[in-house]
């Protein structure tokens, strides 16, 4: 049978606040106190009761973690990752899909609102052009933390990616392996993520004086708008390298032009964005830019959790996360390098 | 502004209650009343507010979706599909992944419980042999379904795939392009999923006369194990054909197996079991038994959603999925075929 947190309390003949506050660290009690309540705690197997602690307490030990699809490898490996910590400490991850939709969006917030958890990590949906969801959770006092696809006019916690550099570093990597007429699948602009992905690709072209034009960039929204506009996009711009905004994207070009007779990477390279562990097993290999999905998910569970423990401890932070080429063979041709 | 369900209790001259049950089909409301209040409520366009409906009722509008793990692909293309018709029906699904971890399935239906969710899917975690957690919620009176991974000694309604049909048809496909060494991959074989995809597998060999050796069934419980056992296996045991349990380890062999040096199809067949979307892109493609992961959740949704409308109209069902062989490059040999 488990002791319960009154039982530890009348043992050390404290209140059951007093203890309570002494396992989470409080400043208010002395730490010869907090050491006294924790050795017993230790010594009686005590484990705290999340759900009852959920039940007393105005703070949930429940996290929610909102993201557009969970069907997406980035989404599922950041999950994973935030998961891991937020049950080291105690907390309890609770997922919800916007399925890309701004009313589903509003809909979960309203829950989490209603369920007063105690945080959230939000990336948002492609539909959301207004955040009034957001600012109202915030006004209840539940502290938010965007990652990934932030809502820029909020003042919150963030964890994002360097995607100008990402996309800069594979651009010029195409470059140098001998590419010449790169084109861009760029994605939904008013997100931050895509607009940086395509200014870090023009930054690069422009670096070597390579002369861009602007229908070598494509605006898509999905993996279907791809295969709908490679092939003939292949006839009228005759490209050498195509640069996708993501991997699911890259996947869709790769299986397109594999069926048109091209390739990869002999008449055309292809790399795609976010390190998907799918970019590993299509063939040719893909190139990708990781994004660390696991790592940004740890971190921020991490930065949430101390946002939740002090919530005016410290200005909001914005943590990016330096993201790594990962060169696989779609995009290695034997070609004159650059001289 | 929106029509509350009391001003349409107002406008009805009825109670509020009478007007809830009544749009809910309750069977004391009598027929006129509840076309009554239907055709006003449409009229108004009255949509229920599913967060107060929520605080207000011991039912709730929350369902939770229990999954062992949200990055494999089977999982999130049955929260797709279940999420849809939860939506249509105005119900909200909250997600939970379990890590395969029976401590953390437990904490999770504890959390099920307190926040007294409108009812449950699940697919049991790995490591669970005992199933105390889900007799609670039973006990508690929330309605529970189980899919894929059942809970084979409780009571409750289930959705699973036809996983004997299914190994059968995958092995006697092999066997008729020509395969006679044929390796099970088997997977932890508490769960009926994986027994009877073995015993399919068995079914099939016996049945085409094809001499069983126990040695020729290699039970893992993850990728990792695969790329452990193959190499050694294919020393030991030269087989033409390796039948994975699911798709995760047959991407795992294939990666492996080519790293070796040898040429999938011509050298050795390949196949798995869910119809991952990873085995459309694998080079050769990947031979597979789709189990129709996002119809599975839809049927699981609605089958819930009957249960939860009336508890105890009908005895529990057990609905059973037919697969279907997907045949790709990965299995397909250009050899004698069978007399």
């Amino acid at each position: 049978m488990q002791v319960t947190l009154k039982e530890l309390a009348e043992r050390l003949k404290l209140a059951p606040s007093t203890v309570s506050r002494a396992l989470k660290g409080h400043p208010d009690i002395s730490e010869e106190t907090q050491l006294r309540v924790r050795r017993l705690a230790e010594e009686l197997h005590y484990a705290p009761n999340v759900m009852a602690t959920n039940l007393r307490c105005q703070k949930s030990n429940f996290i929610a973690v909102v993201v557009p699809e969970i069907r997406r490898d980035f989404y599922a490996a950041f999950v994973n990752g935030a998961e891991k910590i937020f049950r080291e400490n105690g907390y309890f991850p609770v997922l919800f899909q916007s399925c890309e939709d701004f009313r589903q969006e509003e809909a979960i917030c309203r829950s989490i609102g209603v369920s007063r958890m105690g945080g959230v990590l939000v990336s948002v949906a492609q539909t959301t052009h207004f955040f009034q969801h957001f600012y109202s959770l915030q006004e209840q006092g539940i502290p938010l933390l965007f990652f990934d696809r932030i809502a820029g006019e909020l003042d919150t916690d963030r964890v994002i990616t360097d995607d100008f550099m990402g996309a800069y570093e594979v651009v010029r990597h195409l470059i140098v392996q001998g590419y010449r007429k790169i084109v861009h699948y760029a994605g939904v602009q008013h997100l931050q993520v895509a607009q940086k992905r395509r200014l870090g690709y023009l930054q690069a072209l422009q670096d070597f004086h390579i002369p861009v034009e602007e229908d070598m960039i494509v605006y898509c929204n999905t993996a279907a708008d791809v295969s709908l506009y490679t092939p003939q996009l292949m006839q009228s711009l005759a490209p050498d390298a195509l640069f996708a905004v993501d991997d699911d994207m890259a996947v869709e070009v790769l299986s397109v032009l594999k069926e048109m007779g091209y390739r990869i990477p002999d008449d055309l390279a292809v790399c795609g964005f976010s390190g998907d562990n799918i970019t590993k097993v299509t063939e040719p290999g893909l190139t990708s830019v990781d994004r660390h999905a696991e790592d940004m998910g740890e971190i921020s569970a991490r930065l949430l959790l101390e946002r939740i423990q002090m919530p005016h401890k410290f200005p909001t932070v914005t943590k990016m996360i330096k993201p790594a080429l990962v060169v696989r063979k779609s995009t290695e041709r034997p070609v004159r390098p650059l001289e």
